[in-house]
């Protein structure tokens, strides 16, 4: 069966809504299961249709990263965000913030005394209408606070008048071989040591808030009471090499077409040259990874160099190279970046396109 | 003086006026003096208001990517366009190079008898219209074919009825330490032999192609007429890092605001957060790259992480850590992908907003 309908033209991104809906489903069960709440990363997507299939299935929320995000989703319905974001507030990010708290419920990350009270401070008589998660480093090293220094955010934070309700962390370290066990431990950890300094400093923690899309599952409802993943919806080829989904759980590929063939020979590699390049696919590699991205029908091939507009694809031995003009897909490394890249994006069942969605939050950046 | 203007929110791409003229005029003059015609690759700023003012300095056209570039290009004014790619032409490629060659001169890639057979088949009555460069691999191994093979690409593309204008070339490995050299002396060979190897079969060859911003003030009139660089109009860290332009010579920088901040100590990174992350900056990194791009004004900073909205930089240790709040400007690894990520940008002079362009060709792949 053709994967890729005879009316897209290459590069482009195709969605397959049965995997997009049976992810979204499967999440949503598994974290039920748990007793978790699932608030997903719609940065992954930034598409208003698929953060309303999350919301169908049970989702309490949207995560987001950005203002900009922020303000899409709540246009298109979103009642309530989290800004996982140790956001610096000045007067224009007040107005805004001002503007999103009348029409949806708004958290938003903090992680230094300094930057809540320069929120609280600018936010004025609305402090009280932007919750605050004090943001906990649980091993990753990027933002957040060591968990004992909690207390000092939080407190920076309710006396500048915002309501503080708990914390967050982001276990970037799980998304390495080997990683998600010892990750989502160290996040159990964290949540629960910062949770009892605050409640030791007299806070009651409503929100303890974890999980990547490696670590969700992992995670437990004694120490957590949300989740946060955010490529479990669409799949890439890190979580595929991760062995934390299978290639038929990917719901998102590029269609790309052969446009360079070489047989090689003489110290020059055999190879086939795809017009997908770091411009729709992202240029995000892992050291850990096989390359820039997999073929979804061609496991075994290896796209050894991206450069804008080229994928060079290094062929099995043993397997014919495919012919000029043939169309593949394409499984990006890390899906966010492509999503990123395009205005829209062709939503597929089987090889029929069955329709196109904006991605309306694309380039939200602040 | 501060060069972010205050009414700019982070992140936002600046590009410095004064600067990016200066860079346009000087390679300008430098191609001119050798004798040499320059043909400006686009994709790197996408943006009309930057290609008309390389055009005014006097380069001969426009060196695009995509169909869809030429698209943008065409209709804001461009009337010489070279689609620098081994476009695989279908009905639909064919409709529309058809529709662009009725209002500008254009030229397409070609590296297979296959490729351009079937340009020509579809483009039909109007081939002739449609001037072809056969691409020839000088050393890059991505696209391209031995020169010794240029004839026969020649020959098929005479055959479906194209106008074969000449070969041309990328040197793709200019862009490593100590390569410019080296590269430019094979693309020259490579310009030079696959010329002679047409000459030798019958055709006239009216342009020789060569010329990436590392190597084209290195590449000599005796075998190119023409160079297509495209970095040197904006610079980049990989081009600083290169030795291939100086801290003043880069014109666009991304402004961003430190939120997050970090002493360190017991294992922990002495480090600041940016809210610049791979969706604004872009993330490529060569392996020879000091980090994931550059402090314009702290060059001893590194930024050892990126993730999508945050950059994570050590610190010098016998400097103190910039303040929470505090902007400060980044110089992207590679500039062509920053541009492909925004909407629009500012135009600065000093510390002034003067306008905002838009990004007319951004997200133009295919």
């Amino acid at each position: 069966m053709p994967r890729i309908p005879a009316d897209v033209d290459t590069p482009d991104v195709l969605i397959d809504r049965d995997v997009l809906e049976r992810n979204i489903a499967r999440m949503a069960a598994a974290v039920r299961e748990r007793g978790l709440r699932l608030r997903p990363h719609a940065k992954t997507h930034k598409v208003p249709e698929i953060a309303a299939l999350q919301l169908a299935a049970g989702a309490v929320g949207l995560t987001v990263a950005t203002l900009g995000e922020a303000e899409v989703f709540a246009a298109h319905g979103a009642g309530d965000l989290f800004i996982a974001y140790p956001l610096w507030v000045g007067p224009r990010q007040a107005e805004r913030l001002r503007r999103l708290s009348a029409t949806a419920r708004i958290a938003v990350g903090t992680d230094s005394a300094e930057a809540a009270a320069a929120m609280g401070e600018r936010l004025g008589d609305a402090a009280g209408d932007v919750a605050v998660l004090v943001e906990i480093d649980s091993g990753h090293h990027r933002s957040g606070v060591h968990p004992d220094a909690a207390a000092d955010v939080a407190r920076a934070a309710d006396r500048a008048g915002l309501r503080v309700e708990g914390v967050f962390t982001f276990p970037g370290h799980s998304y390495a071989p080997g990683m998600p066990v010892e990750a989502a431990a160290q996040e159990q950890q964290a949540l629960a040591r910062a949770s009892a300094v605050l409640e030791a400093a007299g806070f009651t923690v409503l929100r303890r808030s974890g999980g990547s899309t490696p670590s969700a599952l992992l995670t437990d409802a004694a120490t957590a009471t949300e989740v946060r993943p955010g490529v479990y919806a669409l799949g890439d080829a890190q979580q595929w090499e991760l062995g934390r989904c299978a290639p038929e759980d990917i719901a998102l590929t590029v269609a790309a077409t052969v446009v360079s063939r070489h047989e090689g020979g003489n110290d020059v590699p055999r190879r086939v040259v795809l017009d997908a390049g770091s411009k729709v696919l992202g240029s995000d590699r892992p050291t850990w990874a096989t390359g820039y991205g997999r073929l979804r029908d061609h496991p075994d091939a290896r796209i050894t160099a991206l450069s804008e507009h080229h994928a060079t694809v290094v062929w099995p031995e043993d397997a014919s190279l495919p012919a000029l003009g043939e169309r593949l897909r394409v499984v990006p490394n890390h899906v966010c970046l492509t999503m990123n890249l395009v205005d829209d994006v062709a939503v597929v069942r089987g090889g029929t396109l069955l329709e196109r969605w904006t991605v309306a939050a694309r380039g939200k950046n602040s």
